[in-house]
C-alpha cells in the first residue's frame, strides 16, 4: 500500500521512440509539505530551477511531473519556458496555482523539449490518476532496466506513517548527488524544516554514497513530498517520531540507491568498500569515492580479478594523507594487505570473495575513528555499448 | 642521434611473460645533474621513494635503470630492499655509488620484484651498452602498443644541444602525474636547480594535461639527465638558451605526452577539450580536466558523437563557478551553443568534426583571460577487456 492521498498516473507522450509510458505525474489529495536535494552540477536543467524557484514561491506543494526521453538540460531560455508551461499546464488541470507543481525531467540534454507532445499529454495525465504506481515508476526510466521502488512503514503515535519511493538511475550515477531522480511520498505529517533535514541526512547517506560512472548530471533531483494524512501528531525535532521517521526515509534511500547500482548501465555486479578509522568523515568518505571511482578497480570487479593493488592505488590519489604502513585491507575477512606487508597465495580465497552477490572490501587506514562506505559497480563493455550509442 | 654521452641496453630477464626486453639501463659516460618529477598519490612505488632520497643524498647521478612486468607498489618493507638492491647491484657494475642510480619499475602492483631474475640481468645490461635505444623504450613498454620517443635540437652558444626523451604510458593515466614513465636525456649544460625548473613547467604542460582513465598511478616518474657534454656555457636563468632549451624540453614532453594518448589502452581517436577566458589558470585546468575525464564525454567521442551536452556537464561538476548562460562551446569552428542558445540541426557539421583525427573542441567561458587544454582518448570496449583480464 502507498501513502494515504496519493494518485499516480503516467502515458506514452511519444517523447521517447519507444512505446512505452514517458511522462507521469504523482499527485496528492492535500497540500503536502516538500523538500528537494538538487545537483550541485553549475549546469542546472531548467527544471531544478524552476523546483528550487517552486520550493521558495509557495509554502505547499500538490503534484510533481516527470518525463523521461528529454532531460531539458542546456536548454537556455526555451528550456526554461518550456519547464514553467509544463508546470503551468499541469496546475491548470488540478486547479491550483504553477508554484505547486513540481517539474523533473530526465533523459538527453541539449535538445529541446518536444512540447506539443508534453501539451498533449497532461490532460490525459490528470484524467488517468488512480491507485497504481507502476507506470510512473516506468515513465521515468531512461537506459534503468527495472523499475525501482522502496517503501517503509512505521508507528508514529499509534498511526501507521508510509514511507513509499520511487527513483531511477542507470548512468551518469555519482555522488553530489548520485545522477538521479528519486520522489518519496509519505503521509506523515511534518514540518517543512524538519523534513529537509531528515531528506538531507538521508540522501547524504545512500543516493550520495553510490557512483557507476563518476558524472554528476544536470538533473538530479530527490523530492520527498508529506501529506499528513497519516493523522499522526506533527512529528517534533529530536522525538522518538522523528528517530523512527529518519530511520525509515533513510532506509528507502539506501534501498533505493542499491537498486540503482545495481541496475548501474552495464553493471554485472556491486562491491561496497567500507573505510574505517579515518581521521574524520569527510577523508573517509574521499577515500571511499576515490577506490570506488577507480576505472582500474571497476574494470578489475568486471573481471572479478582480486587486484588489490588498485585498490591502494585509487586511496593513494584520493587527495587525503594515507599512510600506506599502517593501512590494513580486507576482502571479507580476508587480509589481503597489512601495515606494508602483503600477504602472498591469497589469490584463490580472495578470488571467492571477488564472486560474492556485493563483494565485500575494506580498507582500514587505523588513523582515527571515522568511517564511511561507498557502493559501486564494475564497469562493463556494455556500458561503452550503451554510451557510445545512447543517441542514435 | 641521441645526446653525446648516453647508452642504452635493454634485456629479457623474464619479469615479464612474453620474450620481449622487460627491463634496461641508460647510463651516462660522465655524471649528469638530474632533475625528476614524481606520482603525487600517497602510496608511492618503491622505485619512487627510492629515487627521491636518491636525488637528495647524491649531487649528480650516473645511470637509470628501468623494468617493466613488475611495478614493485604496495610491496612495503620487503619492496623497498629490491629496489636499493637493484640500485646497488647496477653501481657496482658501474663502478659507483648506488645513490648515483636511478630506479623505475612499471606494471602490476602489490606483487614482489622477481629479484634473481633482476639479479642475473643487470651483468648482462651493463655488458650490452650501446648506442641504440630501441631496446630499452620497448622493455618499458606494458599495454603500450609503440615505443614511444621524441627529440628536439637546438643551438646555444653555437653548440649543438639535444634532448631525447622515451616515454611509457597506456593505463592509468592522468595527471598529477600522468601516470607514466618519462626518461630524458640531453647533454646540455644546465645547474640543477634551473634544470628542475624546467622539467616542472615541460610536466605541467604535458604529461599532467592528459587523461586516459583518471587514475594516478603509483609509479609516475619523469627523470631528466643532463652530462652537459654538448660543451655548452651553462645555460643560465632567464637568458635565451635558457628559452630555447625550455621550449625544446617543453616540445619533447608534449610530443611524448600526447603519444601516449594515442596509444591509450584500446584509445581509437584524440581530442583535444581548450577550456578559454577562465578567471584562473586553474579553473581553466580544472574545467578542462573534468570534461576530459568524463566517461560520458570520452564514450560519445567513441561513438564519434558529437553529443555535446555532455561537454557541458562536466563543466558544471568541475566545481569551478561557471555560468551556461555566459558560455560558447565550439567543434572545429562550428558553434554549438552560445550563452544559453543552441544551435540545431548542426548534427552533420559537429559529427564531421568529431572524425578528425584530433577531435577539436574549444569551451569559452567568458569570465576572465585565462586558458588550458587537455588531451584525451575515447573509452572504449577495449579498455575493459585490457584492463578486466590484466592479470591473466
Amino acid at each position: 500500500m502507498t501513502p494515504k492521498g496519493f494518485k499516480f498516473s503516467a502515458v506514452n507522450a511519444g517523447i521517447k521512440k519507444d512505446k512505452k509510458e514517458d511522462i507521469g505525474i504523482i499527485v496528492s489529495d492535500s497540500p503536502c509539505n516538500v523538500a528537494g536535494v538538487f545537483t550541485r552540477n553549475m549546469v542546472k536543467a531548467a527544471p531544478v530551477i524552476v523546483d528550487m524557484e517552486h520550493l521558495k514561491k509557495s509554502p505547499k506543494h500538490l503534484a510533481v511531473i516527470c518525463n523521461s526521453g528529454c532531460a531539458n538540460a542546456g536548454t537556455g531560455k526555451q528550456g526554461m519556458k518550456d519547464a514553467i508551461t509544463t508546470a503551468t499546464l499541469l496546475a491548470k488541470e488540478l486547479g491550483c496555482s504553477r508554484y505547486e507543481m513540481l517539474v523533473a525531467s530526465t533523459g538527453c540534454t541539449v535538445e529541446l523539449m518536444p512540447m506539443p507532445k508534453v501539451i498533449e499529454a497532461i490532460p490525459k495525465l490528470a484524467e488517468a490518476l488512480g491507485k497504481s504506481y507502476a507506470g510512473f515508476a516506468r515513465a521515468i526510466m531512461t537506459t534503468d532496466l527495472k523499475p525501482k521502488t522502496a517503501k517503509a512503514s512505521i508507528k508514529v503515535d499509534g498511526k501507521l506513517v508510509t514511507i513509499f519511493g520511487i527513483a531511477k538511475g542507470s548512468g551518469m550515477i555519482h555522488p553530489n548527488m548520485a545522477t538521479m531522480l528519486g520522489f518519496i511520498v509519505t503521509d506523515a505529517s511534518i514540518g517543512k524544516a524538519l523534513l529537509k533535514s531528515v531528506l538531507k541526512e538521508a540522501v547524504d547517506g545512500s543516493f550520495n554514497r553510490i557512483t557507476v560512472d563518476g558524472d554528476t548530471s544536470t538533473n538530479d533531483s530527490v523530492i520527498i513530498m508529506a501529506n499528513g494524512m497519516a493523522g499522526n501528531k506533527t512529528i517534533k525535532k529530536g522525538t522518538a517520531g522523528h528517530k523512527r521517521f529518519a530511520k525509515a526515509v533513510g532506509e528507502v534511500c539506501l534501498s533505493l540507491a542499491e537498486s540503482i547500482v545495481v541496475d548501474g548501465e552495464g553493471a554485472t555486479c556491486l562491491a561496497e568498500i567500507k573505510v574505517e578509522k579515518a581521521k574524520t568523515k569527510n577523508e573517509a568518505i574521499a577515500v571511499a569515492r576515490s577506490i570506488a571511482g577507480s576505472l582500474l578497480v571497476k574494470t578489475a570487479l568486471h573481471g572479478r580479478d582480486p587486484n588489490w593493488g588498485r585498490i591502494l592505488v585509487a586511496a593513494g590519489y584520493s587527495g587525503v594523507a594515507i599512510n600506506p604502513d599502517k593501512m590494513e585491507l580486507y576482502f571479507g575477512k580476508h587480509c589481503a594487505y597489512r601495515k606494508g606487508v602483503l600477504f602472498e597465495n591469497m589469490e584463490s580465497k580472495l578470488s571467492k570473495e571477488m564472486k560474492k552477490k556485493k563483494v565485500p572490501m575494506r580498507l582500514v587506514l587505523n588513523m582515527g575513528k571515522a568511517s564511511a562506505s561507498y557502493l559501486f559497480c564494475d564497469l562493463s563493455k556494455d556500458y561503452v555499448t550503451i554510451n557510445a550509442d545512447y543517441r542514435s
